[in-house]
């Protein structure tokens, strides 16, 4: 019979042999946290090796990242499509099991980690997402959604700021299904901890409202299985389980110390291993009794099983909520979406609203959202501002009924839980904050766009537009810096329809996030003939021609009506230009080149016209073209004031436009 | 004799008024806050209002910038230089009273405050600055530096993960001169907190090893005193003084709701609060007698001139300590400083070394550290992989002796704990982190640009050149998007010799703070002639000629390389190519028309190469050059194939460049 120290023995020689083997890597927090990761998977994961996509199993994430082969032994020794081979290839170009766990790489990585405080944040976004389904789902002796989310962290994620707001949120949502586990072995890169992370852990987590297991070894197998039972007999608050561990254990020499954190251990010190856990296996070789005792492909393969009745008795019982429950999990669009979405923005373009575009995104989303049950709006404490809310809009309550949220002012965290209930599945995440802010969850939004999954972001306030708040609000690089992160769709509409094809667009992704940028004042309806409402959709068009035009004006946004204005009073002096409407620079350079000349007409000098760092437009207007932007901090005045002190006048466009013609 | 009451309402209709007046701004957080800071402002703030720069005054900052009115309020009542005039200019362009507090704008603002988190962890930096500067300057009997740092702090702040980074640094650190105020009135721009901010605010900070005091009644003149005497009496640890408090205090109807915290009252309002607290003065006028109450210029120059006096003493004895403690508040460069710099990159030129430019910066660290004892360096627990210590560096202690800081996993707490240090006055502080979790701090970064401050922000592992740790970590858009945030300057050196400028010139800065962009990998040394080592200051320099170039090469750091080999493949093949370095485009972008067409040579092709984002270089190659850039993520692998990979090879190079000049 093996023993529960020679299983997470198995993790730790995978680990070591695995980094020593790509010379590079983390091989101190799989090491540490193996025994508990022997307790959790083997004794209460809910999961089914042979699909890593059944809707009910339980999450989890390793939010420590860097301990990668943590997560990809795990896999690969309880039988997920992960072979040895895989974790040989451990962080080689292609791999299946790159340096830290990227989603949609191996099987059953729930999420991209290693950007620190991310992971646990997902997970409260996960932890949450199921709350919420069931809420939504559940019927009396039908628990179609009944599952657990788990998270390793260490002190990295702990420190984190972010670590903060998800974990205030989890407290203040009652999130009973959350289950982290802290790695507290006292070590981060720099050394012992005490220097720079004194705080009460626990004493912080409780002031949040969780449920926190203190003093537990890491290392004793019952003392884990005693408060992972503790934690899943608590169901109202979330529990943090403090786990005291040795860093890189097992390893003779080096245990408990920094060294063993992100280097491999070298040959010598693996081969001490081996002796002192008394494990004379090969590299990447594991007995076979030892894999039997980790693989989970039959009782995995039961427990979905035992769901798939449970569902097919629900799905008799509530055939439309079965039908409905799928489609969303499978992340497909409404059947009805394309005519919904015509008659939507016919209404709209009809209605030639002139209105902010924040306000244009409200009516977008009170036009769109009834089809969406899936939607879950939200605001960093700026609703009123975002305009995020619609008459639908119902605030989550203590059980999880709602589709609107709160986050209080944690821009970074909003994001990050919207990546996790995404990712989770079955929701649909919008959420606000103004644009400037946009920088406190940057790296969520990229994390987003790496990650491939949907959510969208409601950026308002724009630009100097906003006036009177002055330069800490006023957006300057940032649309520029957006447009920058791939694979990722930043929209800057200028009316009421292209606001609301931007929020289709954004919608209809299926593996990229969007950004709408917004204005905080009103902008003229600017009225399109049918070929040019069918146009805003490739991200740039034509939305005011002239005969033989003599340059070309690109303009976004609340720069557009500007743009008009000089386009008449070039004509009223003689001089023709084009004026194209850019909403999405992204989508625009994703048409064909034939297309994108036909908008821009190449050796037709151009002019580029947004309230936004000008360097940016260079790849439009070339060297010989010119911009209309702004390239120092904004001012606090009212807006007009501000557009005129800034050059975004008719008379400098005009003579900007004169001057690139001459 | 003018009660309490009365002078605080003096705050609160200087805030009304002006709301009503500018048509926008923040009432209720002055209204709710005015009788706290009537009682810290008149019986413990030590400042001379006629000069705002004193070395030892203590420092205020108000973190919810939002209620600005409330600080330009006593700025004006206690005597600075901020007429009624001002105030009535609130929110006005060009005037000294923006609608959140500016740094440089009016006197007596220590910091520019509104992106919410960021003024509590100034405050932190200032704190310590006080405390390292303490532990440096004072001798026994000579307490030269020797004052406290206030905050006003408010929900938001608290809820921001940036404060769990900063006051967690505070708790470790015993900043016992660190006293902060939480203005506990329940509100946030969503409506009442409980349902997203349900913390045990106390218990949170005492598990960061702060001295707490519950439950002070924020309108109540004794009990703030008494607060105040504890948190002075306590030494070893930063104090929160949780007042309950109610926003808008004063507006009889609006009071205690969200309404009042972002609009003006309306004048019905007004006129309602001006019966309420019985303020029969028209707006804009105080009474002689509240004015008296308020000034604080006679108590402020005795008081500074009690200090002249002690630092007078302190000079005799410690003359050259006294020389250096002005040198430092006043900001100058050593006076050796010019021919230590050339000494410097003189040994650095001579000694050719190819290593990382990470390493290099270290070597340039070390080369001018000597000379500048004032830096305080530091790490978000990178220290051995950003290599931001030397041979001087010495952690700081209890006590605050040292010059080197681990910040823990932090980023954005240490940007900004930084950018208040720097402000402090005295420090310079420089810090490093990954180039991609600069984006964790990124708004730090443009606060520091926006105030004209000189911080300075090493980031290593710099593009996919930092391999296996993969896309996560890997930077594309970063370099790109840090060089759009106006007012500062990037650098991403190419060799040992242009990182030690590009230190130099970080440095030199006085008015911008600078980011040194840093390669994981070794980068070959170059030699240069000596009008080349000149150059390098000015951003971009013709780094190797040809005679007739067809073509201009223009890299940037670890692309130099390429740049360099490309160019010999071309000229074997009979192609002449000019190669051009660009550690700064920022820096070459300052320099004249002349300079910068003598180095790109207009009429020319381009191509530019950068292991980052493609479409920045269109602003110097335009249209009809080229870009070997990286517009995707990026892959975990090593890097000498990840390079090849994504099209970082000779022949690439050379093909584009030969397809820009046909």
């Amino acid at each position: 019979m093996v023993t529960r120290t020679e299983l997470a023995n198995a993790i730790r020689f995978l680990a070591m042999d695995a980094v020593e083997k790509a010379k590079s890597g983390h091989p101190g927090a799989p090491m540490g946290m193996a025994d508990i990761a022997e307790v959790l998977w083997r004794d209460h994961l809910k999961h089914n090796p042979a699909n890593p996509h059944w809707a009910d199993r339980d999450r989890f994430v390793l939010s420590n990242g860097h301990g990668s082969m943590l997560i990809y032994s795990l896999l690969h020794l309880t039988g997920y499509a992960l072979s040895i081979d895989d974790l040989k290839n451990f962080r080689q170009l292609h791999s299946k099991t790159p340096g830290h766990p990227e989603y949609g790489y191996a099987p059953g990585v729930e999420t991209t980690t290693g950007p620190l405080g991310q992971g646990i944040t997902n997970a409260v976004g996960m932890a949450l997402a199921e709350k919420m389904l069931a809420a939504e789902f559940n019927r009396d002796g039908h628990a179609v959604v009944d599952h657990h989310t788990w998270a390793f962290l260490g002190d990295g994620c702990l420190m984190e700021g972010i670590s903060h707001e998800a974990c205030s949120l989890a407290g203040t949502w009652g999130l009973g299904k959350l289950v982290a586990f802290w790695d507290d072995n006292g070590i981060s890169i720099d050394g012992d901890v005490e220097g720079w992370f004194t705080d009460d852990t626990p004493a912080r987590f409780e002031a949040y409202g969780w449920q926190v297991i203190r003093g537990v070894d890491g290392h004793d197998a019952d003392e884990i299985a005693t408060a992972i039972a503790t934690a899943k007999a608590e169901t109202a608050r979330p529990t943090l389980i403090c786990c005291r561990t040795k860093i890189g254990f097992g390893a003779p020499n080096k245990q408990g110390g920094h060294d063993v954190h992100g280097a491999p251990l070298g040959a010598a010190e693996i081969a001490a291993a081996r002796e002192h856990l008394k494990w004379p296996h090969a590299p990447f070789e594991i007995p076979a009794d030892i894999y039997a005792a980790w693989n989970a492909r039959e009782a995995g393969a039961k427990c979905e099983a035992a769901w798939d009745e449970r569902f097919a008795e629900y799905a008799r019982a509530y055939p439309e909520l079965a039908a409905e429950f799928k489609r969303r999990m499978a992340g497909e669009l409404p059947a009805r979406w394309a005519e919904h979405k015509a008659a939507a923005l016919a209404r709209i373009n009809e209605a030639a609203q002139t209105v902010a575009s924040r306000k244009a995104s409200q009516i977008a989303i009170e036009a769109f959202s009834p089809l969406f049950p899936e939607f879950v709006g939200g605001s960093a404490d700026l609703t009123g501002s975002n305009l995020t809310n619609w008459s639908g809009s119902e605030w989550i309550d203590a059980e999880g009924n709602g589709n609107y949220i709160s986050y209080g002012v944690r821009e970074f965290g909003m994001a990050a839980i919207m990546n996790g209930m995404t990712l989770h599945g079955g929701l649909r995440p919008y959420g606000g904050t103004f644009l400037m802010f946009s920088e406190y969850a940057r790296n969520a939004l990229r994390m987003a766009a790496l990650m491939k999954i949907n959510p969208i972001f409601v950026f308002t306030h724009d630009s100097i537009g906003l006036g009177e708040d002055g330069p800490t609000h006023q957006p300057v690089e940032q649309t520029a810096t957006l447009r920058y992160i791939p694979n990722m769709d930043t929209w800057r509409p200028c009316d009421t329809l292209e606001t609301a094809v931007a929020w289709a667009h954004a919608i209809e992704q299926g593996q990229r996030p969007s950004n709408l940028i917004l204005s905080r004042q009103n902008l003229p309806f600017v009225p399109r003939d049918a070929s040019q409402l069918e146009a805003v959709a490739r991200g740039g068009y034509v939305l005011r021609d002239a005969a033989s035009p003599k340059a070309v004006l690109i303009a976004t946004g609340s720069e557009v009506e500007l743009a008009l204005k000089a386009q008449e009073a070039l004509a009223s002096e003689g001089v023709a230009v084009r004026v194209v409407s850019m909403p999405s620079t992204n989508v625009f350079d994703r048409q064909d080149k034939a297309y994108q000349a036909s908008v821009l007409l190449p050796g037709v000098p151009r002019v580029a016209i947004e309230a936004g760092i000008s360097d940016f437009w260079r790849k439009y207007v070339g060297l010989e073209g010119d911009v209309v932007g702004i390239d120092t901090f904004g001012e606090s005045a009212p807006a007009p004031l501000l557009f005129k002190e800034f050059g975004f006048t008719v008379d400098n466009v005009v003579a900007k436009t004169r001057a690139v013609i001459a």
